[in-house]
């Protein structure tokens, strides 16, 4: 199937889902490491619109939004495991949350993670709220796409690896065992995956990550309100 | 293939592609006429989420968010015309400029369309810029899928409807025929379809209903900063 390559980073949830995917899918691919403070030529004319990862790059075009590239690598390498269901409403369900995520919840909780004090405080209870929703679509099931790992599941990994690195470098807790008893059930399930397990970002790394990261957009935000953090 | 209903309203870009993409399809359905301003409780029930039209209601199971609509009837009506193309790579570039527009070109000309002096100022220049990527998309083509009317047509379908409805109420200029010499040759395609022509909405009816909106949107603006508009 030709030459694959991922421009990608540690600390970018929407790089990680791709490359799940490709290794969910046995695709062999070559990691190109991106340092989004500096961000490289190639990546830059690969995805002159957005300028971020991940882009794929599959016999040399790329394609870019992770969604995107999820929906074309579960098109492209279709004779192994199936990401998206078969059924329209099905598909028609899972591209409806996952389009919430991207949209709602994901954001929500960056939000959270970049700020502090009382819009801090708004942010995650906004996200929380974001959050009750999410577990809903847990309800009798294993994984979000059923009864094995699908779509859905790559979606939502990174409440998985990430809340916990938000958690821990700003402060707040979110993931709550009590109030999130089916997420808490499924991150186990999913961590147990064998390919979601061996391709699983460092944690250490990612903390030192998102450290530097939220010090840069705090100090960031605060000198565009013109007030010293 | 049994009842189908479309939540749809005048107003609404976003549903407007999806009444368009059922009578190319030949889909008999039922329009189900709302007000944005005093939402049904059917309305709420179906799409508890974004509360937002357009619904599509397929025996009884509602289906949300216009892009996933628009997949769900290419995949469930699948043996007439075909609205995404057949190739992975078209199908990919098509979701990405399908999502650069609703996440970014409509977006912006909403904001320029509600929004007053040196904010409009800003939002219309912003648009322009969207509105150049868009135009470029469009270089030897006779419709943003190519030869034939297809799925991004109807999700730049706004820009042929209402564009110059946003232009008349809010007193900017943005579809300059010099600037724009392509969009400006694929409204003529466009508008040309039988089955686009057939289903344009009332242009009377729509200005009316966007000066009602305009004042709407900026007096309340206008007070949530506290100010006299």
């Amino acid at each position: 199937m030709g030459e694959v390559k991922l421009f990608w980073t540690w600390s970018s949830p929407y790089a990680q889902r791709i490359a799940w995917a490709l290794k969910l899918k046995g695709v062999e691919y070559e990691t190109m490491y991106e340092d989004l403070g500096n961000k490289s030529c190639l990546l830059l004319a690969y995805n002159p619109i957005h300028k971020k990862v991940p882009v794929l790059l599959h016999n040399g075009t790329p394609i870019c939004e992770s969604l995107v590239i999820l929906e074309y690598i579960d098109e492209t390498w279709n004779t192994t495991t199936r990401l998206l269901p078969e059924d329209p409403l099905a598909r028609a369900t899972t591209r409806f949350w996952a389009k919430f995520n991207d949209d709602q919840v994901l954001p929500s909780a960056f939000q959270a993670y970049v700020s502090k004090g009382v819009e801090q405080e708004k942010a995650k209870n906004h996200t929380l709220e974001k959050i009750d929703v999410v577990e809903k679509q847990l309800t009798g099931k294993k994984f979000f796409s059923g009864e094995t790992l699908g779509f859905l599941d790559l979606v939502f990994g990174w409440i998985a690896v990430y809340l916990e690195i938000i958690e821990e470098t700003s402060g707040i807790k979110l993931l709550d065992k009590e109030r999130f008893p089916l997420i808490t059930a499924w991150k186990e399930n999913f961590s147990r995956v064998p390919v979601i397990e061996e391709n699983w970002p460092d944690k250490e790394m990612l903390i030192c990550k998102y450290r530097q990261m939220r010090e840069y957009f705090i100090s960031k935000a605060a000198a565009s309100k013109g007030t010293v953090s």
